[in-house]
């Protein structure tokens, strides 16, 4: 019998992340303090993040070392198995050889617990008692809710009005895990009271969830921030998926000419896609794509330069390809791409030209996860989707040239919580939104000129 | 590090199913044909099975081969891991050793599709086009349409209107599957027509959408019928579960002293325990105890008679426990085990003292749901909860006794698709529903004295 998966047992599990900053050729532009506007230092971060976590946002040592907690916690689902799409490949009759890395198996069904574990495991060490995060369509604070449970630690989570309402079952998951879940804007803050004495029927957005998420952590001595992408020890944390993926790959003597991963804040491209990144820097032959939505094309159309990390200019500017903190992309159904712009590190390599991009619109993504869902079984997140649609369009062209060729992407999740958008796409009712060139303009109108 | 998960290659998956007919001191009374009265043979079940699974179903065979084919889409998820609870073990302070099989990590998220997939497969041998089947909640109509995707199968679902409304994502999901949903009642056969005749706004009943499939296949000779649970067959292909489980336990040296399954139609129970079983019945010292809600007690409070299998009296007539196929059993959240009896294979094994039973309210099942989703991080399905109620009474009563102990039960899917149910346990608006003994008396007298 033809094997379907490579497996590794849990001895076999990576015991350190990894740390591109190591072995960038230019590294990302320090990140500045959003009064002052000069470097941020470590002092900056400590209201709101432990001082292990700040280093490790700073370091340029290549391997950190995952804690043992955190390794015995990853060890309920990973190390996580690599996948060989045979059916998918004979659907395609395609000579290439697909393979996926599944990090929808852990019960919050997406790769964000790589982090959050992480995150909530040095929290404890710190002392901290509580986390305060924001969470859009429910992801991250399942994630985080889940991780808190393992070690005795509280989660608030900040959810947008609007998803709290509409998403019902997220978060009734965060609250199984322990977490509580507060719609947003919430009475528990200044920002949220403000925005509700302004209007009650605010129906929330991520940016004001982030604002009064930091705003809860940094007035409360005993309570700290997570964020779930973006910065670099999110990165660093996710670097599990690809490692595993290398020592999965080097089973079966393989090793991909092409890595797809969809591309939101990055983590998850950065996850996949960073140890292998190492041997690209170091000569190797292989090509590694961001996939994004038409409709938030961070990499594809935005503008590299200082921008906030969200809407209220809470956070330090970052050096990236941004949209705007403005802008405001159109309601598609993969809500963990819609942010306005992308990991420093990510947009520093897609700058070098280490990073390849490219983009789709939802229904070309959904004919993609209908595709896969028939062959592969498996009914995937609209997020991970889009890295689908990139490995189906690189077969689909092996198979015009005749060309062997190892495609390699990430499944970063599945879509039984995203079923109302398949229902839409079953009934013919699913369309293309449209990216507006110049709301683009008139949000990086507004950013300062550093 | 102590190692979470005990995992086996795809190489070693077992090749062959478990029949426990080739090992029963005392085999299962026959079924007798509802109209005659007489033993059915396999000529009265040709019209909506194929012959391969009526050979399967009358086989006292010991070893039945899987085929390369099934054992092929088996791959997609199986084996699966068996998990060391530590964390539960930890919470509960016990000496025991608390273990599960994980059968919730494929994409349906239970372990129906263990026999879903043989079936598709055997039907499409046979030069069956379509399968028709009932589903209540949507768990094995969802295995249904899964699998007929991997054999280019069409899937034609009766789903109880009551459901089709109240639960759309397991529609989306058989769906996105290619299954072609209906509400049962429906206008595609005549028991529906009827039924919407007399009364247009009938909420439907299992025993109704029953009804409705076994018509549709038995009028479309392109058109089978598949049930999944209850017949031999069924149980038959479940075993891969425990033949697993003892491949593992051999691994790291261990046996168990108890199981625990949840026992709605049996076969989850049957898939779990029989590998264990035969052991038993050779001699070796094992508990084997059945799961059940005290709303539904089938096994508990029954009568061991002949019954049949749905509430129209199309289907054979079974030796059982039964409450009456016209007994209703009140609306508990664990709809899979609102079954008015169990596998004939189950009760004989019953009857002859080689299972024991117990029964738990439902808000006792939630409890337990709760701790092991706080310290395994799994959401557990409420009918899986309540082997984990048994398994953490008896790892409760060990630590009473100062006994160390090896309890084994069966995690037989995740409870995503049942967030309504946690979000009336969260909110204390779960109750305990109550078992009428007078209504089983009634529904008993109703049965033919046979």
């Amino acid at each position: 019998m033809e094997e379907t998966k490579v497996v590794l047992t849990e001895k076999e599990m990576p015991k350190q992340w990894y740390n591109i900053m190591a072995d960038m050729p230019n590294p990302p532009a320090p990140p500045l303090h959003p009064g002052t506007r000069q470097p941020v230092g470590p002092d900056d971060l400590s209201p709101i993040f432990p001082m292990s976590l700040i280093m490790q946002e700073v370091s340029t040592e290549r391997w950190i070392d995952i804690p043992e907690e955190v390794m015995q916690v990853y060890s309920l689902w990973r190390p996580s198995p690599l996948y060989r799409a045979r059916r998918l490949e004979k659907a395609l009759g395609t000579p290439a050889k697909i393979y996926y890395k599944h990090e929808g198996l852990n019960p919050t069904g997406s790769h964000k617990p790589n982090t959050s574990v992480p995150q909530a495991y040095y929290n404890k060490q710190a002392g901290i008692k509580r986390i305060a995060t924001e969470t859009g369509a429910g992801q991250w604070g399942s994630a985080m809710s889940f991780a808190g449970a393992f070690f005795g630690l509280d989660v608030t989570v900040y959810m947008v009005k609007v998803s709290y309402n509409q998403k019902p079952y997220r978060r009734i998951a965060m609250e199984t895990w322990g977490g509580k879940v507060f719609a947003s804007p919430s009475e528990n803050t200044n920002t949220g009271r403000a925005a509700l004495a302004a209007n009650p029927d605010n129906p929330g957005s991520l940016g004001l969830a982030i604002s009064e998420a930091v705003e809860d952590a940094a007035t409360h001595s005993d309570t700290n921030y997570a964020l779930g992408s973006v910065l670099n020890h999110v990165c660093h944390h996710q670097t599990i998926i690809g490692l595993e993926a290398m020592e999965q790959f080097k089973k079966i003597g393989e090793y991909p000419d092409v890595i797809f991963a969809a591309c939101g804040g990055g983590s998850n491209l950065a996850g996949v896609s960073f140890p292998f990144m190492r041997d690209k820097i170091n000569g190797r032959d292989i090509r590694i794509v961001a996939v994004e939505p038409t409709s938030c094309p961070t990499l594809t159309k935005g503008e590299f330069r200082y921008d906030f990390g969200d809407t209220a200019q809470m956070t330090p500017l970052m050096m990236m390809y941004t949209l705007g903190h403005n802008f405001i992309p159109p309601g598609d159904h993969a809500g963990g791409l819609r942010y306005h712009a992308d990991s420093p590190i990510i947009c520093q390599l897609y700058k070098d030209g280490l990073i390849d991009a490219i983009a789709y619109p939802q229904t070309k993504i959904f004919d993609a996860a209908m595709t896969f869902a028939r062959t592969e079984g498996i009914i995937p997140a609209p997020e991970s989707s889009h890295a689908i649609k990139g490995a189906i369009d690189e077969a689909l062209k092996a198979k015009e040239e005749g060309k062997e060729k190892t495609i390699f992407f990430n499944l970063s999740g599945h879509g039984i919580f995203d079923l109302a958008a398949y229902d839409e796409y079953n009934n013919g009712r699913m369309k293309d939104t449209v990216f507006d060139p110049e709301a683009m303009k008139v949000a990086l109108a507004e950013l300062p000129v550093i």
